[in-house]
């Protein structure tokens, strides 16, 4: 299957490593079968000596230059892209994602790693600021040291070894001990391979990235309570994060955790809007829920409509389309029955069944349930996110129900309007209501698909991260990884290049109190 | 004394409250006696109805125009002003410190509310960022909610009532539910009636602000647990920010906590400039180390020489100049006897006095002390803050050895280096050592005295503050009390003036990854 060798051992700084006699294998959930590869479980010794090399390398990589570290990233990029459709067939064998899926991801990574980098070349990202006279201050953002960071079960490449958070990281300055999925360790492996090559290809230091393999908490715990590591970056359930959030913040010195633990992202319809064009709404709606398997963060788990009235065709529309959506085979077998169990469990708690696919053996079945405004304000744990390709339906009595069951949310990813001009003018403080309840608004759209940018925000009120201030995704995303020093009465030779009067590398700069992008 | 009437109850809204029966009065360390006015404290329901009018003033709050709230807060600053010296007179009653050093605290105090005013009136601050396109996403900082914020007692005026932190939050669009110190209640009682006055005269929402008194932890405790509170801010002491720190990150819904804990804010001497100006540099270190009596947290609590024959001729000058400082009342009976404590446990734990002024009643003494860097390493304990007008002399036997302690320092607000030209090129790495300890390193000078402006940094890794990532002092303290959240597709007339076409405030943005202040 495989051209790379894959090894199945941890790559502790540039080597690899098996001490442990601990295995696990991956399973192709297409084929129902477990992949013959075995692969090691890291040991104690293993994360150490992980961790200790990072240590060793921060001070060598946060003095690299920003050109240097993104030739880096630059480097990542490419070398996954050399691994070729490899990468993108054994990503597909262990997660049962399509391959056009798998290459956009592939791409979205590439784009992500590119997108850091020309971040830090251009260099204004470290909100330089600069008081002279008497004293002279200067402010910049620094890296927070070393990170450990956990891979994603539902992107195998994007929120995984070389995702996001790695790229947030290695942006910053910061090295980076990677907990790979255990879902898909052939994956993590090859891009292991591309980040050693991309190291000692622009010599970075030896320890500015590891990685491990564990399927137990136990491994990840053992990283959040180092004492070496000074951040942890976590997309996964809200049990996983919550209980690395605990241990982090229980330990002598605590650590941020940077925790993206999902979200219902529920979609409120209003009258007009439905009137108008429920039907295609409808359509649009499923498309969002099952797009994927319905195994996004950002999959629109809940959605609202205000009245009988108005929502009638849109539910009949609904409930004709349903019928004709696709499922499919899910990440993993764990995966897949914690999605049965929760449809199980939202009817045992008085959902209806609105509709539903055909089922198909060892495939997640699309679905649709319906509860009343009145019951899921009485009882908010019907609200809980189901992973998969399902949706909840409020059926609210009256806008003003709508408006209750908006104003009893908890903290999500996304919040989604759908209104007519007269609606949106009608509900302006519907925004408002959610504008407290989420990281991202949209109107008149769906919350799957997420832009790579400068502008976007993955994070929101807990539960949905932790903390809200955050952002895993688009560059935003490496302040995560920073902490803000204060330079006094630094002479010209002592100050890094982005606090110098001359301004060498032509940043914008907050210089008493004006922007400039100029000398000082 | 007074000629405002000080009630002694609690501001709950805009009315004044005295629900409890518990008292307690404000004591004069200079008379050495306790002030008769009788202060209530805040019942549970008290709290109670100030955060639930906290919470209904939220949603109009947030909705102020930049220009609104900057008149509010230049009210603010107005109202604080036209006390006149009553509020002076008081606050040197109740804290013992000087009438020229509370002069200039409360023109600090107003500077800030004018600074934080001119930032939101500006409007930059947002970090406004645009990306047009398909989606079309736009970001900024919105404020997180309710806050519960904390007075110290060392700044009765600049981190109290309506200090940094209050002004700061208050900018950002949040309501603040202030606890004030025991310490200075009359003070508080004052600068509370000024605030309510600028809440009448620029029409803010009733709940904008209140003000509780209480003495015993389980005010603040009640605080940092209550649903409605979204973020705490405190400065105070290590054990208090951590108590505060373990309950918020331990609710429901965990919330930060803004603590900032202390320092012993380590001065590093190096050779030559110690050979070349030991002496004068003696003399200026007794300065800052006694300034103030001590009660700053960037107080000089430790510095560290490379070796005996390089600190000799300033050891000798220390030693001859600590006879001649002169102590002070300090801020309370508990705070004074913390520090003669401090000073008995040092001694015990193996310091010796290097020197001492003359003992005076119910006054702090200044003190030097001295340990071996061995010694130092070997009991980090020995290296805990001792909040009042001391220093510990760390004795390094050779320049490694003074690298040896750097290197084991825990988390500080500051650190300070003092160096020749050639010193500090030959030490360059001793900056790198020390930026990872602090958040704000010093170059030839000394850590009292915290800059009010853009650049500052107050704050630092643990135990110095939490989290790392955030200053109480400067206008970047504005960010503590915001989050960013997401604009996706929204039509203009939905979108904040920050996030239109137009750019109305003409602020600069980062459109499509370019900063400009003009139109998109």
């Amino acid at each position: 299957m495989s051209r790379t060798l894959i090894t199945g051992l941890q790559l502790i700084g540039n080597n690899f490593s098996g001490e442990g006699d601990d295995t696990f294998r991956a399973f192709d959930p297409r084929q129902q079968q477990w992949l013959p590869q075995e692969f090691r479980e890291a040991t104690t010794g293993e994360i150490d000596a992980a961790l200790n090399l990072a240590a060793k390398a921060f001070p060598l990589y946060k003095k690299t230059t920003a050109a240097q570290r993104a030739a880096f990233l630059e480097a990542i990029a490419d070398d996954i892209v050399s691994l070729g459709d490899e990468l993108i067939n054994v990503a597909s064998a262990e997660s049962g994602l399509p391959l056009p899926r798998l290459q956009g991801e592939r791409d979205r990574t590439t784009g992500q790693l590119r997108l850091f980098a020309n971040t830090i070349k251009e260099g204004s990202w470290v909100n330089a600021r600069i008081n002279t006279g008497t004293p002279d201050v200067r402010q910049m953002q620094i890296p927070i040291g070393v990170t450990g960071i956990f891979g994603a079960s539902n992107f195998p490449l994007a929120f995984s070894v070389a995702g996001g958070d790695t790229a947030a990281a290695l942006a910053a300055g910061c090295p980076v001990v990677f907990k790979a999925h255990p879902a898909h360790p052939h994956t993590s492996y090859l891009v292991a391979t591309a980040i050693r090559k991309a190291i000692l290809r622009t010599q970075m230091p030896e320890g500015v990235f590891s990685m491990v393999h564990g399927t137990s908490h136990e491994t990840g715990q053992y990283l959040a309570a180092h004492p070496i590591v000074s951040a942890i970056a976590f997309t996964g359930s809200f049990r996983g994060g919550k209980a690395l959030y605990e241990t982090a913040t229980r330990r002598a010195v605590p650590i941020p955790v940077y925790a993206e633990m999902g979200s219902v992202n529920p979609v409120f319809f209003l009258p007009g809007i439905l009137r108008e064009k429920g039907p295609a709404l409808a359509m649009q709606l499923l498309q969002s829920v099952t797009l994927g398997v319905g195994q996004f963060c950002t999959n629109p788990g809940m959605f609202i409509t205000p009245s009988e009235d108005a929502a009638a065709a849109f539910i009949s529309a609904l409930q004709q389309g349903i019928g004709a959506m696709s499922g499919g085979p899910m990440l993993t077998p764990g995966i897949l029955d914690a999605y049965h169990n929760g449809i199980r469990l939202l009817q045992q708690t008085g959902a209806a069944v609105l509709g539903a696919a055909p089922d198909t053996a060892q495939q997640a079945t699309p679905y649709l349930l319906q509860v009343s405004a009145e019951k899921a304000l009485e009882n908010p744990a019907i609200c809980h996110e189901v992973f998969g390709p399902s949706s909840l339906h409020i059926h609210a009595g009256s806008i003003d129900e709508l408006y209750q069951v908006a104003r009893k949310l908890e903290g999500q990813l996304t919040a989604t309007i759908h209104g007519t001009e007269a609606d949106l003018q009608q509900h302006a403080d519907l925004v408002d209501i959610l504008r407290e309840k989420a990281g991202r608004i949209i109107i008149n759209g769906f919350p799957t698909g997420v832009a790579v940018n400068q502008s976007m925000v993955h994070g929101g009120p807990w539960p949905a991260t932790t903390p809200a201030a955050g952002t895993s995704v688009g560059t935003a995303a490496i302040y995560r990884f920073c902490r803000p020093v204060c330079y006094q009465d630094f002479p010209a030779y002592l100050l890094p290049p982005e606090l110098q009067d001359s301004n060498p590398m032509h940043i914008w700069r907050l210089v008493n109190g004006d922007f400039s992008n100029t000398q000082k």
